[in-house]
């Protein structure tokens, strides 16, 4: 583990929390006109430009979304930026500030601090988001991360997750399933080397591994949009899984939906390894979450402008609201999706 | 402790994460027409207006920040939104709408978390606050409560730490001490309850505990000063204490500042149970912290103008750089003022 490792250890209370503050701040610059004061005041500035803002905010904690027992902070910051820039994409809106609060305790040396800030300015530069403000405190057991992302839109080109038609096409970018596939890896490798103190034998799964531990907003696929024309009526992104997203999306547009369990994009490598656990891999793809995948609804007539895209799957299309949230099996077999609720990360009921 | 007492005891698990978002955002009401979105979508929307926005955020974990064997929820609640609105004030805005993330173990029944809402909703309707959105997870320890408050501000009427000017005199108001105090006093009380069972004896302290409990932030002095037609040249709002405070406006204008020891306003009650406690009483009054005063200078040539006001005292005033931050006691001594740094809170050097 990151805290334990390596040569130098500066204890936190060394610097203090003025002059953790300032090591942070000396390694912030601001890209965005829109940041008109970032950290160092009692709150940050920002000029909207004449767009409307969007706000957005998730909480990471230690021993309930991750283990450092394996994910390293250097990933760790990285992951708790993009979490929320993906909501940010999924409004159609362009995230501009951070703010980041942190909850350390005292087993957290100097230089675990900068190894978690690392990824999070990682993350700023890779979106061109400026980091502006913050909150540093100490903690009694567990590290806990609150990020708070902020973008801007014309109000015309937000999109909400209601604004879905009858029989609009429900699309679903990338593919699914890999994340909670690379965090059963993970948590089995912990196990063996808990058992047996093996090494973690991570080989050949780079691509679920990186899923989990670095995961990537799409961006790409915002952009891709704007370049095709094509408007979203609805969107929303992939954090607690597929069924659950398409039923947000279904409830707030006042209508039911229809997925297609063949047309969902499974990667191999997801595929493979969810066979090797004895699993489903439709019901992982369905449930597992965290994939930050953009799923959104279009009018029928924008499918030629999406068609034949590799990165952009049809998996279904919105009905009626009587006709409620179903998957059809490849036999045609109707099943209800159900929403995970409390706890879905750590207890899946698939 | 209000998580173990009362009637009705209803596990989070029977409502699940979305059956408490629902819960959360049926009471939730949108008041300002900034406010276009609330809770519900991937994030929250925002018509800044034509205003310049600004963004602050603070976290409190249980067991560093409060402690539930005497702070009740709804107080918990309340203080969670005030001392982030203070923040907003502090920068001479307004607040217009806050988020709210909650981490929370399965001790909590959901009539805790009511509580906990009823706490931040009162403090939205006593400021005028809109509740637009947060997060909601399990935690396997303590509670975790972190607050982004957002408010708005015409560009030129922005107040930074950094604008004060050589001269201009340092402004404070209400009373400093008695939060601190408050503390004591709760902290007394909870060691003797431990010791002998004895209930708590609490009377005769209501200044100062709600002080502690139920902190308010000054909109009514931004009201004032608007209504003066005094604009502050810098501002900051006193959490960490007058001492922390006055440096960081020294530092960020590039200059000193003297304060007179027996300028500094303390309330008779603070005084009282500092002398009970064996304490001085400015030393509380200069790093006891959690007052949310605010802490501001202005043009000699404004005096006129807030002269005589109960609520506004002038304390001291800028310097040169090189004359530092320094106490001035009533003998005229000098002794150098010394920011809290990290843990203040817990371990207060005074």
């Amino acid at each position: 583990m990151t805290m334990t490792d390596g040569p130098s250890h500066t204890a936190l209370s060394t610097l203090g929390e003025f002059g953790l503050i300032e090591r942070i701040a000396s390694r912030v610059q601001l890209h965005h006109k829109a940041s008109v004061k970032g950290i160092g005041d009692d709150a940050a500035v920002i000029d909207p430009q004449g767009m409307h803002q969007v706000v957005t905010t998730d909480m990471l904690l230690e021993g309930v979304h991750f283990d450092l027992g394996y994910v390293p902070l250097k990933h760790l910051g990285y992951k708790a930026v993009v979490v929320n820039l993906s909501d940010v994409y999924a409004m159609n809106a362009e995230p501009r500030q951070i703010t980041v609060s942190l909850a350390l305790s005292n087993r957290f040396p100097v230089e675990a601090v900068d190894e978690l800030y690392e990824g999070i300015l990682l993350a700023c530069r890779n979106y061109g988001v400026d980091l502006v403000g913050g909150d540093t405190c100490s903690s009694t057991s567990g590290l806990v991360i609150s990020v708070t992302a902020i973008g801007a839109a014309r109000k015309e080109d937000i999109v909400y997750r209601g604004g879905a038609k009858d029989n609009e096409l429900l699309v679903v970018s990338g593919d699914l399933g890999g994340a909670y596939m690379g965090l059963q890896i993970l948590e089995r490798e912990k196990a063996v080397f808990k058992e047996t103190g093996a090494q973690p034998d991570l080989a050949g799964h780079d691509y679920i591994l990186e899923r989990q531990l670095k995961p990537e907003a799409r961006r790409d696929i915002i952009e891709l949009l704007k370049k095709l024309g094509v408007k979203p009526t609805s969107m929303i992104d992939i954090s607690d899984g597929l069924a659950s997203e398409a039923i947000h999306i279904a409830r707030r547009s006042g209508l039911g939906v229809r997925i297609y369990d063949e047309k969902i994009p499974i990667d191999p490598a997801t595929h493979q390894t969810a066979r090797d656990f004895h699993l489903d891999p439709t019901t992982c793809a369905l449930n597992g979450g965290e994939d930050y995948e953009l799923l959104f609804t279009i009018a029928q007539s924008d499918f030629d402008r999406i068609k034949g895209n590799p990165d952009l799957t049809v998996i279904g299309h919105m009905t009626d609201v009587n006709s409620g949230c179903v998957l059809i099996d490849k036999h045609g077999g109707q099943h209800a999706l159900r929403a995970q609720g409390w706890d879905a990360f750590l207890a899946p009921t698939s």
